[in-house]
Order: C-alpha cells, then sequence, then structure tokens
C-alpha cells in the first residue's frame, strides 16, 4: 500500500495531490492514507501536506528501498524480486542459501551495510553503512563451471558503464575483478559459484561499490566516487543502472556469445599489454599480460617466451 | 548408550555376558538395561536373552545405522560425522546445505532410499530402500574449481577398490563417473562444487550404487552386487571400506598430486583407448579417447588429428 502511495506523490512531484483522490483511488479511508503517511516519513521520506492542495513528496531518503529500487527500473528480470537489509553479515551468504533453494534468476540480495562484507579468498571488503552499493546477483546461465569468470567480467564491463552514465567518471578495470579510479580501489566484483561439471547450477556475483564515502570510511588505497566528484551521488540511480546494464550485457552475451563481453571488457581494462605479476594458486608467474581468452582467463607471455593461461589470482602491475 | 551396550554385546559376540556386568559397567539398572535391549530389538538387532548366561547378540540388521558404520571404522576424518535418513528426497541438496554452513570436511549424508536420488544433469538415481549405498561426502580441498573433477575420479577409484576387496568382483570405471559390471551400470559418481574463481569452497561427493538389487528393483540396462554374486552383500562393511579407500586416495592427492589418482584410475578404466562419442556441452565430438589430463579431463583425438580436451559430457563407447 504504502508503494502505491509513493506511486501517487511520485506523479504528482512537481505539485499537491489530494488525499481525497489518493484514498478513493486505492480505496482506503482519509485515516488510514494518514497513518500510511506517517510511515513513509518515518522512513525518511518528506512528504508536506498542506490544507486544501494536499499531500506532497518533496524528497525521498537515501536509502535503497526495493521499491525506490523498483521503480521505472524497467528490466525484465534483474532485480524484479529484492531482498533488502538494513545490515548483514554479507549478502554473499544469504544468495548461496536462497540460490540452493531454488531462487529465481534475477534476485538480488541487498544491504545498506555489512559486518562481514567479503572478498576474494576470504578478504573482507569493507561496507560502511549507506555509503556504498553491496548487492549479490542470483544468475542461471547456461554455462560450464570454467565459463563462470565471465561473469566477473561482464559485471565488471556493466558496473564501468553505469558509473560513466551516471557520474561521467572514468574508471578501469584491472583483471579480473577490481574497479578502479587512477590505481585507487572504487569497486570488486567476487563470482561464486554452485555447480556440477557439466553445469553450472547458479552463479552468484557480488559487487561492492564505494560511493558516497569520505576518506574516513574508506580502507587504504580505495577511493570513492564522492572523493573523486566532490558530491553525494544519488545511489539509487547508480544501482538501478548497474542492473540494466548487467541485464543488457547478459542478453548480449546469451545472443553473441563471449566475444563480445571481451571485447567490451577491453575497452575499460588497465591490464592488457603491462608488465604483470601473479600471485596465483600455489606459484608466482612474471610476464606480460597479452590478451584475454574466450572463457575469461588471462594470457601472460612469460619472459621464456611461453603463454600461461591465469584463470585466478592476485595481479600486480609492475611500474 | 544404546552403542555402548552393542559395544559390550560385540566384544561377547562369540558367548553371553550377563545383564549385571553391562549394567555394572555402565552404571544403569537391570531393568534400564533391559529397555535398552527392547529398543535394540525394535530396531532389529537380534538379541537373545538367556536366564543365567546373560545377553547373546545373534546378528545385526541390514541397515547403515552411523554406530555400525563407526564401529571399527578406523579413519581419521572421512565418515566420523555421520548425518542417517530412512529416506530423503536427495542427499546432495541436504550436503549442499550443510556445506553452506560450514559443515566439516569429511562428514557424510547417508539415506537408506532416497525419492529424488540426483544424477548428472538433473537426471534421476533410482535409490530403493536398503537396497543399495547412497550417500553424500564433504570434501574441502586446497584446489581451484577446475581441479574438481579429479574427486570424481578419486571417488570412482575408491569405489571399485572396496568393491574389488569385499565382493572380489572386477568393476570398470567409463569416464567420467559410471562404475560398471561388463558395460551394466552399478554405480554412479556425481560432483558437486561451491566456490569462487581463486579456490574450491568445499565439494560434495555423491555416491549411489547398486548392492542388493534383484532385477524389479533395478532399471534398464543397470546391475548389482547380487545380482552378479547371487547373494546379499553386506552393505555396511562395504560402505566402510569405500569410506576407508577414499580417506586413503585423498591423503595420497595431497601428498603425490594428482598423477597417483590418474594412474589408479587409468587401472579401472574401460573407456581409454577406445573409439568414442561424446555428447557435450552444446556439441558433438568424435575420436579416440587418448588420454587422462591432470586436471581429470578426457583427451580426445578427432579424425583430423586434432586433441580435444573434454571436461565434461556423455560418453558413448563406439563397438
Amino acid at each position: 500500500m504504502q508503494d502505491k502511495i509513493l506511486d501517487f506523490l511520485k506523479k504528482k512531484s512537481s505539485g499537491y495531490i489530494s488525499g481525497e483522490e489518493i484514498s478513493q483511488h486505492l480505496g482506503i479511508s482519509r485515516q488510514g492514507l494518514w497513518k500510511h503517511i506517517l510511515e513513509l516519513k518515518a522512513l525518511g521520506y518528506e512528504i508536506i501536506a498542506v490544507p486544501h492542495l494536499g499531500y506532497r513528496l518533496v524528497s525521498i531518503p537515501d536509502r535503497l528501498f526495493p521499491s525506490e529500487i523498483s521503480y521505472n527500473l524497467n528490466t525484465k528480470f534483474i532485480g524484479k524480486k529484492i531482498y533488502y537489509f538494513e545490515e548483514v553479515a554479507t549478502t554473499m551468504d544469504i544468495a548461496l542459501d536462497l540460490g540452493i533453494k531454488q531462487e529465481k534468476e534475477g534476485t538480488i540480495i541487498l544491504a545498506e551495510g555489512q559486518t562481514k562484507g567479503k572478498g576474494r579468498l576470504g578478504r573482507s571488503w569493507f561496507s560502511p553503512k549507506y555509503k556504498g552499493i553491496y548487492f549479490s546477483l542470483i544468475l542461471r546461465p547456461e554455462v560450464l563451471p570454467q565459463q563462470a569468470s565471465l561473469f566477473t567480467l561482464l559485471s565488471g564491463v556493466s558496473v564501468c558503464e553505469a558509473i560513466k552514465l551516471i557520474t561521467h567518471i572514468d574508471v578501469q578495470i584491472k583483471w579480473p575483478n577490481d574497479i578502479l579510479i587512477h590505481n585507487k580501489k572504487l569497486g570488486g566484483i567476487l563470482t561464486e559459484l554452485s555447480a556440477e561439471m557439466d553445469k553450472v547450477h547458479f552463479i552468484v556475483i557480488g559487487i561492492g561499490i564505494n560511493v558516497n564515502n569520505d576518506k574516513k570510511t574508506l580502507p587504504m588505497n580505495a577511493t570513492s566516487l564522492k572523493l573523486k566528484l566532490k558530491e553525494n551521488i544519488n545511489r539509487i540511480e547508480l544501482l538501478k543502472e548497474i542492473l540494466r546494464r548487467i541485464e543488457e550485457n547478459y542478453f548480449l552475451f546469451k545472443e553473441k556469445q563471449a566475444k563480445i563481453i571481451i571485447e567490451k571488457w577491453k575497452e575499460f581494462n588497465c591490464t592488457l599489454t603491462k608488465r604483470v605479476k601473479i600471485i596465483a594458486h600455489k606459484e608466482h608467474i612474471e610476464g606480460q599480460a597479452q590478451d584475454i581468452d574466450l572463457d575469461g582467463s588471462l594470457l601472460i607471455r612469460c619472459d621464456s617466451g611461453l603463454i600461461r593461461k591465469i584463470t585466478a589470482g592476485d595481479v600486480i602491475h609492475c611500474r
């Protein structure tokens, strides 16, 4: 009911709408409406009521409420269902649990803050409340387990495209999953999968972005969109654009396969052609980052001339 | 308490033990003991009581009770914790759920019957009650996701070794996961994983074996150990031996890497050197099965001379 009332207010956001009009349309009493308005105000919606004119929505709160994300989202399946939390340990574990319970493709698990935000290899992702965007997305692509890392690239591309559209900031991707501004970490993408050997059952994409963090609420060597722009960014609009971009790129991937995603990824990347050190599973590799393979792996030309295919690891850009 | 009483009875399985002796050792009353004996009888334990002689354990029921599996199992971690069910949909889903909840490595989920036993690619595994061995095992090896299929091979080897030791029947493995007797399906292994790109979080190995099935309780083109041996097999001893073998091979793998498992696997395999058709993810491949790669993949020499690496698929042996 509150969502419906908000819809009315938003349609008239320039002017007033009478309580009577809303009440009649929604079939509730004036007193019932007033109670809902009070509840919306408690959530942070600034709504003024002027006798003889009615209600007017002045501002919406800086919260990623599902009703705000869904409003004019216009996606086919990404973000159609949203689990919203004020604070959780990590949205990843909730998503994995829901994935096993057959939760639909496209569902997102969203939190204003995480107490144990997850990075790669059990590292933490600092997730202060109301500052960033932290969510996990359930996908069920028909791919083999070894193709799962393509979705890290796809999500990276989508985040970069959305940031560019909303803030006009140029961001870069360091293989495989770091979103950077001038070599400082702005965001990260964590891909987890549940699979058998023949088939991915589902993938969970975790995305964390530092949006409105000040220096105090950022780890060392990290940055935020606010630090770059010197103003607060509308997290709702940014998140909506990320969801739209993921959906668009996912459809592109289905239609035209991995190649198109990798081409897009290359435009944003800052790893290729560089000399890199890679700390991978149980070994260190050094060489020139040459290309991305069709499964999202990084191809390194070692000094011996040998080409090594790296599926995962920490990359250090030399110089 | 019942397990302790059983322990006493088993130690004297050749003769009688007085109720007084058991009662004193366990600090319970004679009446208390009698109640437990009745409960054990209700579970299917055949226990006789003779005045002046005491109790004697005549036989244990044909059930995979955790206390029977644990008895003299002598493993370090495999099967140390057992979740036992009379009947479940599938032990795989319970194991996946427990895996996410940080259940320890080595825990098994065991059922006398499954109503929705799982095979590869959502196929079913027919699991009639009390006839076969159906369990899932949680492992947490430090490997990359693409190495997970090695554990399919490792488990296949362990099952074959155990069957050979307990029943002296020669069984074969068809890549990747079918256990066969004369081309008829005796068992199967399903490997599922939960991972990020850099690291496997856990693997669930599902094992299903047709043990004491008659023709009526077998699908088409399947067989059972009983059909081959013309007598019932002790499922408890077979399961215990499988668990011991998995542990032994797992330690071997950790010590000497994949190579030793692949060598063992080759001894049991009936796929290599054969001409095969492979129905893999979205394509068909035909050629000669040439070798197994270090990550457990099958290497096929196509007629063009090209070597193709297959990570998963249905294999048809030609001729």
